[in-house]
Order: C-alpha cells, then sequence, then structure tokens
C-alpha cells in the first residue's frame, strides 16, 4: 500500500523541524510542494530550504503541484470550501497516483497539520474516493501560537485559566469575550475595532523567519502603530502572515 | 550576563524535539532538571534520555533539582501557587547563581513552555527578585494537544470555527459548550460527567511515548471504556497524563 506523511514543518524558522518530521522526510520517495502564486512564493521557498537542508537519503524526488484558485462568486464561503476540497482531493488522488507501489509520499505542511489546515480533510476525501488506495500519518508541528508566545516569552494561558483560539471574522462578529484570546486568519483587522480599554494584545507578523516583527502593549496604545507597521511590511513583502493574542486581567488578580 | 534557554521538549517522544530545541541544548553550560518524586520519575527519565541522546557538545553539565512541594492546607488555590511560585523563584536564583558568569543554563520544559507551565512566570519573577542578574529566551515545543491530534490524525478545530483549551476543572464547571473543546489538567474525570448526545471525544494518555493509549468514538458510548482504560493504565505506571478534546457537529453542517 502507498503511504501518505502529513509534515508538520513548524512557522518558518528550518529550526522548528522536529527529529520526527526529519526522519519522516527522509522516509519518503517524493514530497509534494503546492505552488500558489506570487504572493506564496516566500512560503514554497522555505519548503524547498527545508528540503535542502534536511534531506540526506539522496534519493528523495521534489514535485511542485498548483494549488487550484478557490471560486467564490455566487457561493456560500462553505459551498466554495467545499468545491475547493473537492479539487484539491483531485489532485492529490493524481499525485498519489503517480508514487511507487509499495511507496511513501510527504506532503510539508505549514505548522501544525491540525491547527487551522485542511490536509488532513483533503486527504480523507480523497480517500474515501476509493480511486487510489493509500494510508496516512500526521506528524506534529510547531504552531504560529506556540511561535507567538515564544517569541514574547510570555505563557499562552492566565494561571488555570482557558484560552479561546479563533479567526479574525469571528472576533469581528462576537467581540472579545475571553481572558485569552488568540486570533488568526485575521485580514480584516478585527483588533482595530475593539474598544476594550483592560485587553492587552501580543502581535506578531512572519514569525519565525528572518523577517519576524513584534508587537505588545495596551491594545488601545498600540493598536494603530500595528495597522501602520502590518501595512508597511505587506507592502513590502508581498503578502503577511499575522497572529496576536488578546489578553484581559493578571496572574494574581482573584487573589 | 547569564543566558537561561527555557527549551520546549514536546511531550515523551524524544523524536519530538526541534532542531533549534536540539541546539540550544548544546549551548548550554548546565541543563537542570527537576526531581518530583515517584509518580513523575518516568518524566525525568525522558529528559535524561533526551539529553543522553541529543547532547553532543561533551561538556554539558546536568544538574538535578528537588521541586517543592507545593503546600494547600488553609489556602486558596491562588494563595497556594502564590507561595509555590515565590518558593521555586528562589530555588532558580540559587541554581542560576551556580552558573559560570556568562554562561548559560537550560529548563527542560515538558510539551511547550506557554502552554500551562509556570516556568516563564517563574524566572520572570526570579529576576524581578534582582539577587542574580540574567535574561532568558523561549524555544517553542510540541504541545500534547498537537500530539493528540497527530495520533487521531484530525484537524483540531471545525471548519473556520474557534477552538476553547481549558481544564478538567473549568469544564466541570461550565459544561460543554464550545464546537471544540480541549479539556487538560483533568484528575476528575470530568468528560465522563457531562451529558450531550451529540458530542465525540477524542481521548489519549502517555502521547508521544510507548505507553500511548487512545481512545474516540461518541462520548456517550465510549466514557465508560475510557473510565475504565484509564483507572487501569494509572493504577499500573502509579501517575497518567490525559488530554481529550470534545467536538460537537461536522465541518460541512450549515452548508
Ligand atoms: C491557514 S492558517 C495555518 C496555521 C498553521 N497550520 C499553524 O499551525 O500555525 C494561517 C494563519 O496562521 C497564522 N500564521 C502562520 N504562520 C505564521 C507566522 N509565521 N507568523 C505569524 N502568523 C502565522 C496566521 O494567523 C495565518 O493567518
Ligand atoms: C502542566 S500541563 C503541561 C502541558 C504541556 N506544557 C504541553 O505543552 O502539553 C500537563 C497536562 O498536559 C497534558 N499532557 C501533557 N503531556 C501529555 C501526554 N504525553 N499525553 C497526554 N496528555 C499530556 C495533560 O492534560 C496534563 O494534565
Amino acid at each position: 500500500m502507498r503511504q501518505i506523511e502529513i509534515i508538520g514543518i513548524g512557522t518558518g524558522n528550518p529550526e522548528h523541524l522536529t527529529v520526527q518530521a526529519i526522519n519522516a522526510m527522509n522516509r519518503a520517495d517524493v514530497i509534494f510542494i503546492p505552488t500558489k502564486g506570487a504572493e506564496k512564493d516566500g512560503l514554497a521557498g522555505i519548503r524547498r530550504e527545508i528540503c535542502g537542508r534536511y534531506l540526506t537519503a539522496g534519493n528523495t524526488a521534489i514535485v511542485e503541484f498548483a494549488v487550484p484558485k478557490r471560486l467564490t462568486a455566487g457561493q456560500t464561503y462553505l459551498q466554495s470550501v467545499g468545491e475547493w476540497h473537492a479539487a484539491l482531493a483531485d489532485v492529490y488522488v493524481s499525485l498519489i497516483e503517480t508514487l511507487p507501489q509499495p511507496g511513501v509520499g510527504a506532503f510539508l505542511v505549514w505548522g501544525d497539520p491540525g491547527l487551522y489546515d485542511s490536509t488532513i480533510r483533503i486527504l480523507d476525501r480523497a480517500r474515501s474516493l476509493k480511486s487510489v488506495d493509500f494510508d496516512f500519518t500526521v506528524i506534529p508541528g510547531i504552531t504560529s501560537i506556540q511561535a507567538l508566545t515564544a517569541s514574547h516569552r510570555i505563557p499562552l494561558n492566565l494561571l488555570g485559566k482557558p484560552v479561546e483560539i479563533t479567526t479574525g471574522r469571528r472576533l469581528a462578529a462576537s467581540g472579545n469575550q475571553a481572558d485569552s484570546t488568540v486570533v488568526m486568519l485575521d485580514g480584516e483587522l478585527a483588533f482595530s475595532k475593539i474598544d476594550d480599554s483592560e485587553a492587552e494584545i501580543f502581535w506578531g507578523a512572519y514569525l519565525g523567519t528572518p523577517d519576524e516583527i513584534t508587537h505588545a502593549g495596551r491594545l488601545s496604545d498600540v493598536a494603530s502603530d500595528i495597522v501602520r507597521s502590518r501595512a508597511e511590511a505587506r507592502a513590502r513583502h508581498g503578502w503577511i502572515m499575522d497572529i496576536y493574542l488578546l489578553r484581559k486581567g493578571h496572574d494574581f488578580d482573584d487573589l
């Protein structure tokens, strides 16, 4: 049977790779690398660097594949994502069909494969098509949440308190509720619309890469600096990935 | 100045170590390893194995230190934790004072140093005592959340939906609210008291170690199996660390 390794590679620092990830890469006959067009060339570049640095098996093929565009016209978000996943499942099937049998293929997934990523979902879907027989394993990776708190040298949670992980879209819709809220996938700068005199923000972009930027402080003091710094960096690089933690209160407040 | 590296080591699989973590270990003059008494000997053993496997610098000292007991009598939870952190900060100061100057010390933290761990907090406190001058960096690690979803080969979140990370104590107090809830530090089997015919559970113990156990299914179908399997494993090993994801609904439910 063919085997697929879904490998978390961390968030841009090649040293985020785990020993488990490096060993899985070296078990692969083929590593599949997505190319997404200009704005994501930086990411394909980091994947190529990781292959150059850690592949020692000597006979690993690297196959780039184009990711189909998600079409949104005349559809709800979920309809559009459903169709896109179906198209990607077909692409994955045709990639897996090129593998030797038995043989091992690998996908290098940004951060951790479980966190706001659909590689697992799409491979589940590809398997259910039953046109090619394969199994898969998942190798955990450093997430952008861990990269954020490490760069700010802070704990993620307040003592014994919960943490919410959410998206910019949902933060905009429901406001800043939890003690600690991690916001990802925020293209709409939802933090800048929050009016909460108590909140602190810990923000980071391009975390783990040489272009890493961070800002921290009381949200009302630093929000406009972040908006400015984000716009400037995005214009310079042509793309941005940023994440932040919003926090209310302190560890021993309820003492 | 003295430098401390707070190094995330993942959750029991020595292959969870990142290249960044291995490099930081090898920069250290001294690695400090906590010993917590019988029930946690397994954990000190894994830290020693990690040192044996990855230290190549040749001159790294390994210093074990006893962790003071947290006293709870006649105090609230936060009072007790506050006193315990103060005692630990004193211990850390005396460890750091033994370092050469300049010199590098390292703490190997289970999972990621940001997630339900107080090493960062205690080093902040030790620094504020100003009796020994040092700085610190944080190296991210694979968390038990990533280990859980990788073993179950599932995404952490439903498509575009939020995730709550919480403790057994809080789940017991507030019930199963979110679409996806990760529960850690649950000594009271809070999942077994939840009456929710819709909920699914993905449970794992000793994740990443050779003793790893997992269970998944509809909560009402598998809760009693998990309770039994947990009690049996705990009796056999003398300790247990377990985590689970509770989930309601499916990815394309709102289509
Ligand atoms: C599609 S999700 C993938 C998350 C990834 N699987 C992980 O584990 O971090 C992309 C979002 O992750 C966050 N992100 C990923 N890498 C990042 C980085 N290097 N710096 C800042 N944010 C990052 C951003 O919020 C971005 O919008
Ligand atoms: C004090 S917290 C430390 C968490 C750690 N810093 C991390 O990143 O996973 C301990 C809790 O983490 C979870 N945990 C840690 N390691 C685990 C493992 N190998 N298997 C299952 N759960 C684990 C359990 O919920 C446990 O009660």
